[in-house]
């Protein structure tokens, strides 16, 4: 059975910025493991790891907060529409063997806190003037160097 | 794209059921014409589905109701905890292109009307002593005389 | 411990029309018995009930769709505000003790099927031209003659 | 209208332990100001918090993860009967117009962060050997040193 391994962090980034380069990372490495990568469907690092699942022929599913497939990003392969909002976020956490947090705010923050409260392993990558980053060292997750410790870290757990 | 097809039913069918084997048969349907089966994950016409679509190669997404992986069907590739109960059910509804019930009772019922709610087309194969068999002909969905109508009503929606 | 009585219908109505006064009937008799009224805080046979429910001092509870307090109609007390769309209303259901149907299209339906499922008592109160008063003689509900007579029954049940 | 305030923190405390006794000063203090208390409705701090409210003849909100009423303390008037586990707590963070945290865990900062996340404030009150108390200096929240404070700043908010 492949694992589902999670991927979060923030949805509004530039694709030139490091969090965008490092989720894009984290995807390939996830496909390359024959995992299949579950995030949110949007933007952002949502968009970054299936981006970089896709091009390393992983499968990709999106859990969408809105009431239509169409909002999901272009490299998204199963597509399952909530229409509940953030509180997709517990949907995320629960379907997952394990979470990779990349940087991330309050969105990402709450992420990780459930999957944590379900029992969930969490490897965080620290990126630059993110919430994640800074509170990452008083919650129990693994810091993780880069996308492949990161991803390594998930199929052990 | 490849559509999303749902597959919904009584979750509560021995193997030799009528609802069983046609159902078994809908999934193989749906895997010949590449698009992937979304289903309640469980037992019954779930399950009857799922190991269908997997006899032809086919992509099979469960929507769990409870809070684990587990209680997946053997035959599901992807599974999405939503540890939401019934309510899960919209999520189903949502998340297709478009729905076939085969037979069902309440549950089955609520999924065909929030699915109609949800602007999505739904076809119904009758089968004996169902409630869904007595009152879809009060509803706006496709009678398909069996899997294959059915699919192609589908992929055509 | 006051019982907790649902009231459900079509959220667009105008005024004037006859599902909208008996549905205001159903709140004053909800209120009368000192029950608790839970709908869905929208317009139409929530707005109605609601409206009731307030002119008999009654206590108002509405399980909202959206993402905010502000979208409720202006006879509700409690606001839940569940940001989950349709899904919100496996939750009316739920909590529940027992549900009042005036008439009501798909989304109704689905509530009244979801109730049944949860081994909730219904009665509906038919209306002309509505799909609930079409298909409720092939559910197993209570088929109330006026507001008074459905509220008794939730009251017993 | 009244305000709707949440509060949140640890459903395993015995009654003899600080947080229990804060949140009962906490729930006594929403019920003297006529808002409304929402919680979880199960145990620890929700039944602190309700049973300090129904001392001030408050009127008090269970958001129940659960698939029944029964679960709730004996101090909830209205109860939601969600079965959606901790996805719940997405709905008690919408729902408020401000949170109180006292103390609390992996539960609680999640409800928080979803709290701030829908632009709602938050109070925190520090107990011993919580995790909240831990991180809350790295989050946008207001400290209260006691229930007063806390309600204070809630019903400005």
């Amino acid at each position: 059975m492949p694992k589902q391994i999670g991927v979060i962090g923030s949805g509004a980034l530039s694709k030139d910025e490091e969090a965008y380069r490092i989720a894009e990372q984290v995807g390939e490495e996830i496909a390359r493991t024959k995992a299949i990568l579950i995030c949110g469907g949007l933007y952002g690092v949502m968009e970054a790891c299936a981006k970089g699942a896709k091009k390393c022929k992983g499968i990709t599913v999106g859990i969408l907060p809105g009431e239509s497939k169409e909002e999901a990003n272009p490299y998204i392969d199963i597509k399952i529409v909530t229409a509940m909002s953030h509180a997709r976020n517990a949907i995320i956490a629960r379907s997952c063997d394990a979470l990779i947090a990349v940087g991330g705010d309050y969105g990402t923050l709450s992420e990780i806190v459930l999957a944590l409260k379900s029992g969930k392993k969490v490897a965080v990558i620290k990126t630059r003037d993110s919430l994640v980053s800074k509170v990452a060292d008083s919650l129990p997750v693994y810091i993780a160097k880069n996308a492949k410790e990161a991803v390594e870290f998930c199929i052990k757990a």
